[in-house]
């Protein structure tokens, strides 16, 4: 923030509009891209659903003390021809960091400030899909802006998880990320893609939770239009990746062993995002709507 | 450890000795329970799969630097006409505490000299078991000795997780239970059936992850015998408590409605052991088996 007045990184209220405007457009273009999918699913096993359609819902943050603390729309799908469920969850809140949240984040980094003024405000979209056919992989975006009176950043990122990895769709995805990195600084995919592969991993396991994809925390160069403008190109760049891959893969056939792979690649899934994800764990640490926290969980999952 | 001497506090190879000599006895008498279990169900839709059997695992822990930590032994029954997934894990680790590990450890309680020599020692049995039948409960019990150089303790717990509660079967549950806390100490049972209700709690969704049991921890009272004696009597008495429960209502018919049940009230006990369970947490933190620490999550579970 080396050269924005004291003022405006107190408030940045116009910056805190345009960002929770944006998600929710994109939002809406994820919605009905993954609509018109279900649209044209005319094969396979479950041809003779009805197409899916999302369902939207507030959710409402529970504040410290009883008081409002912002709230969200999720968006869900369940048991649509392409998607066995999806939720698209779109949050903005805000509120005083609690001990154990203000922990979390000095931890990674200092922010001035937050000792005194414990306020902050965080909008953003959480996304996975966890999908009917075996053939086609899961899916995972977290775009977000956060805010404290003494910082600002951007973070969120997106990872690929098909249940057998297929080298040519691993390829396509990573290189529209890169594409899309390039056109802010070549430096961004190297780096977001290394981070992707460290915070993707299953720890316990040792092993990576899909083929990995971009992620990135805590970006701030001082100049937040630059930092939003990337922040945007993600979030296109995310739909312009996954879904060439589904459109491919959706109407290849698939057998009882594939779908048995698949749950038990849930299964890991559901470890990795209760036990190591960072959007969970605040969401979860910061009072808000369980079901929306933990919608990313997959609809049925093994453990042999 | 008001009268024991330094050098006994130090080692005490002999209580260690005996306490995993106890912890393997009561794991075989479990196992040889939960077998008759299987060999007596004659009825019922899975009456027609031979009785399940356990099958033994011997599982190592990678100590910090590469060294050799212990290990334990896996006791796993799949597939059942009674169980559809049971663990009964022993365990008897060593090494050194990690900073995390030493963090957790020293938040709950002082622990003398653990900073200059931060040794460790634990042994204990941990199980539990996924049931066939929506109308038999799934159970946990959990039973250890923990040890450093300048304090001992043993904790543990068991806990009734019903698809649906029977309040019958709550009562003499816990009836046992308290029959057995009694024998040592008239405050152990009311202080350690709150502590389970408190541990025991999904709090994200301020829900008991089922009807509650006894749980304790850092019990010391500076008598190891007395504290042995009632950890001992704690495991009898899980046996006393369960066993009577399964073998009345496994017979007992039920329908897919029940099942469905069954799998959701499933993924909220993954819930719970990935976001809360101390267990877990430990055995996941000081690099344990993975297969062994995660065998409690169930063989199947849903999120609708």
């Amino acid at each position: 923030m080396t050269d924005a007045p004291e003022s405006r990184i107190r408030d940045m209220e116009a910056e805190k509009a345009r960002a929770s405007a944006w998600f929710a457009e994109l939002r809406d273009m994820i919605c009905a891209a993954f609509e018109r999918l279900e649209d044209t699913q005319e094969t396979g096993p479950h041809a003779d659903l009805p197409p899916g359609r999302f369902e939207r819902k507030e959710t409402r943050r529970a504040a410290e003390g009883g008081g409002e603390g912002g709230g969200g729309v999720m968006s869900v799908m369940r048991g649509g021809r392409v998607f066995e469920k999806v939720g698209v969850n779109i949050s903005t809140v805000h509120g005083q960091l609690g001990a154990m949240a203000q922990r979390s984040l000095t931890a990674r980094k200092e922010i001035p400030g937050l000792a005194e003024d414990p306020r902050f405000w965080a909008s953003g979209v959480s996304l996975v899909a966890h999908m009917r056919s075996p053939k086609t992989p899961a899916i995972h975006l977290n775009t977000r802006m956060f805010w404290t009176p003494g910082a600002w950043w951007f973070g969120g990122g997106t990872d690929l998880n098909p249940m057998v990895e297929v080298a040519e769709d691993t390829a396509f995805f990573h290189g529209v990320l890169k594409a899309a990195c390039d056109r802010h600084d070549p430096a961004y995919y190297p780096a977001h893609k290394a981070w992707a592969d460290e915070y993707f991993m299953i720890k316990h396991w040792n092993e990576p939770r899909g083929v990995g994809g971009i992620f990135y925390d805590d970006l701030c160069t001082g100049d937040w239009e630059a930092d939003f403008a990337y922040t945007q190109d993600v979030g296109r760049a995310f739909l312009d990746a996954f879904l060439p891959i589904t459109e491919k893969r959706r109407t290849e056939s698939w057998t009882a062993e594939d779908r048995e792979v698949q749950l038990v690649k849930r299964g890991r899934y559901a470890e990795f995002n209760l036990v190591y994800d960072r959007g969970t764990k605040f969401g979860l640490e910061t009072g808000h709507n369980p079901e929306a926290v933990l919608m990313s969980l997959p609809p049925e999952a093994k453990w042999p």
